[in-house]
């Protein structure tokens, strides 16, 4: 069975015209996502306005053969939103956007999946308290996504990343039937750890409805401090010495002369562009002595590997600005060439330095210009290659970096990806990082899980 | 196929004679565990010396047709070790019990599954290092058990359970073939979250061969403390008030008076015995300030809730002696009737007032003696009923207590078990607390992942 018109017309009575979209024009919107991968249009896209109406709406278009793919805001890196071919349906979370729930008394919220991360990080902080996860994106991204994908962010080192705040959770199997797994308790194991299962599962195994997250007190007080260097190598070692001194930083940054330059030139806002690399601290508490105690073991520690200069400043004002500017490097490299490839290779943290030596023998290997910033903490950096991805030779040098990126990352006892998700991007590399047994027993996983192989079937493993 | 002599003696030859038991006396001991439930011996008992005759050894029973139950140290309390009935195997993981690693500088160990739980800790603590999940029979327990119950402890408030501990593992699947996911990584979304699915799974979906678990910096500050009262609400309502008061401390343990007046009984420390209830309470941390300074919020807090008293002691001997009457609550309670039936039901933090009212009536109703500890931080009760197994009648209230128990636990928005799993005596409950299409897809996960359904069959979800 195909996308006949009376299937069409269904979904039209069942969901309202107003959020069932067939023109063309709509589905382009939705044909492609954060990638840089070849686009592919959905044959219709379905907006649910509650959701009851998303699991009924999924029961249909799973019997009627319709490929699934369920979109927040199409934020991810990975490819993962981007529709299947032949007959699909991308299915978009955006007015299942309420917060059900804060609670203040058990630190939890309840949340529809379509949230955006930013609403629940304001909305908790209105009571004091604190949702960590902060993917690079959260201004737009959707909660329902970043439990998708397990997205991470600049605060994974202390407070780790989504799958540490997701408690509990609901949501639809492919006969469009409700899920229920985990709780509003901090202890469960009642039945399978479904919410671990449905993290970072690229919704491949179901289409979430129901979100219970975790917060925290708020930390009141925070400090920022920059450590610049005329050496990448020194600031690698220092982000290795950190962790080592037993100090656990909310957030260790790193940016290469490439990224100061190109924010710098983007916004003016007076960094240090003749230096190497520069690392951006924050630690934070409830205690005067302990935030104060732990950045002065910062500063020691920086100075010690070689730091010129280590700044804490003063004014909120200047600390905005620091971290505007690590949240404006992307935008800013993307600036400097039409197109760019953020690698997501992942090595544990005491590797850093040898990832990044690894990069700059690729990019001048492969003749390309590269910007490379991230968490350094996690050993979660991000190589961006800035190219031009219609020049085909250029982009045959972007590939086989890539490969290298892989290789290298693997070899330091890395993963492919830290935080933004395998989906069609990295699916051929899994066997890499694993072996052929891991990748059959994931696929009977899904198979048992996804009968028909409608739910973003190309994504993940295969 | 059943148990046949040459099956057996393959395994001797496989394994070495010294690592195969078939005597009666040796599988009467595999019979049981922590759990009050009938025992059931194995047909075979089988102690793999390494990891790779353990992954050949699971393949051979397998196609043998034997039911399979793989063993740490049987210290859970749901019967997730009891064998199953028919042709079974037990795999003991004792032999398999080296740390292969401890990283000081990424904050990590590898272990094998038979590693005792203390022993991690202790060989971290020798680096400053800190692992935190500390269930009750950490002495003895093992971290393959841990892992395969999501075991929890003491230190659940602040520093989460072992789910929230596991980077990574390797475990072989039903065919016996390897099977890795996770990461040396702090970040890693490489594939689905095996790590995730395999917590709490209690054996229904391969045997551990290798865990890759976080360590933390270890406090180099804590700071323990006591609060006494003359009504077990007011204790209640402390611990709702000391979380409500955005302070998490490290432990914060209820001891109801029956459990004083029975640990007193057992090791005269000088318990205030007539008291209705104490709390015990831990904070930790890097700065005096921040201790001390959480301590006394927690202090005024208790005081406001009606405490009698709010003790800090001074030496480390009292601090020793006080979690040493903690730790002694279940053995002490132990002492006082032939069995001990240990209830396990949690509910949401704030909820711990009406859950111990709800304990307090359903003992008077069934007329049943009850002792009452536990993690009252994370809500995380154990209600003990003392009773005597061979006494049908009694047995029969004390079955329908467990049952109200439950009852309450679910209508507060709580959990069946908390930490201590489901296994065989409250897989008839899990329907009550999700739906059936919740077992269902259960249910389908685990047919692919077992489909001769001789993993740990009759455990987790029936």
């Amino acid at each position: 069975m195909t996308l006949s018109p009376s299937l069409v017309r269904d979904f039209q009575k069942l969901l309202g015209r107003e959020n069932v979209f067939t023109e063309r024009e709509d589905l382009l919107s939705y044909a492609f996502d954060g990638a840089v991968l070849p686009p592919r249009a959905p044959s219709i896209v379905l907006m649910p306005p509650s959701v009851e109406l998303l699991g009924e709406a999924l029961r249909r278009a799973y019997e009627g053969g319709l490929a699934l793919t369920a979109r927040g805001a199409g934020t991810n890196l990975s490819g993962a939103t981007i529709p299947e071919p032949g007959d699909s349906a991308v299915i978009l979370t955006g007015k299942l956007n309420r917060i059900l729930e804060i609670n203040q008394n058990d630190l939890y919220a309840v949340c529809e999946p379509g949230v955006v991360t930013a609403d629940l990080f304001r909305k908790a902080a209105e009571t004091g308290l604190f949702y960590p996860p902060d993917p690079g994106s959260m201004e737009v991204s959707t909660l329902g996504g970043n439990v998708a994908l397990n997205a991470g962010g600049l605060r994974g080192l202390k407070y780790g990343v989504t799958k540490d705040y997701l408690m509990g959770l609901e949501f639809f199997d492919w006969r469009g039937r409700l899920i229920k797994s985990g709780s509003r308790t901090v202890k469960c194991v009642s039945g399978y750890n479904l919410p671990g299962l449905m993290t970072a599962s690229e919704g491949t195994l179901g289409v979430f409805s129901r979100l219970i997250l975790k917060l925290l007190p708020a930390p009141s007080r925070t400090l920022s401090m920059t450590a610049v260097y005329n050496n990448v190598a020194e600031a690698a070692e220092s982000v290795a010495g950190i962790i080592a001194g037993r100090v656990l930083p909310a957030t260790l940054e790193f940016m290469d002369q490439k990224c100061l330059k190109a924010v710098e030139a983007a916004s003016k806002i007076g960094l240090p562009t003749e230096a190497a690399a520069m690392l951006l601290i924050e630690v934070d508490g409830f205690y005067d002595e302990q935030v104060r105690g732990d950045a002065e073991k910062i500063r020691l520690i920086c100075r010690k590997n070689g730091a010129l200069a280590v700044d804490l400043p003063e004014s909120q004002t200047e600390r905005d600005r620091i971290w505007e500017a690590r949240r404006g490097t992307l935008p800013a490299l993307a600036r400097l060439r039409p197109s760019v490839v953020l690698e997501d290779a992942t090595v544990p943290r005491s590797r850093v330095p040898e990832m990044l030596e690894a990069v700059g023998r690729l990019a001048l290997k492969h003749r390309l210009e590269v910007g490379t910033f991230g968490h350094a903490g996690d050993g979660n950096l991000h190589p961006t290659i800035l190219c031009d991805r219609r020049d085909p030779k250029e982009f045959k040098r972007v590939e086989e970096m890539v490969d290298g990126i892989f290789e290298a990352a693997l070899k330091l006892d890395g993963t492919l990806s830290g935080e933004h998700g395998i989906g069609v991007a990295k699916a051929k590399w899994m066997e890499k990082e694993t072996n052929r047994a891991t990748i059959e027993f994931s696929l009977a996983l899904r198979g048992a899980l996804d009968p028909s192989g409608l739910f973003n079937f190309g994504k993940k493993v295969v």
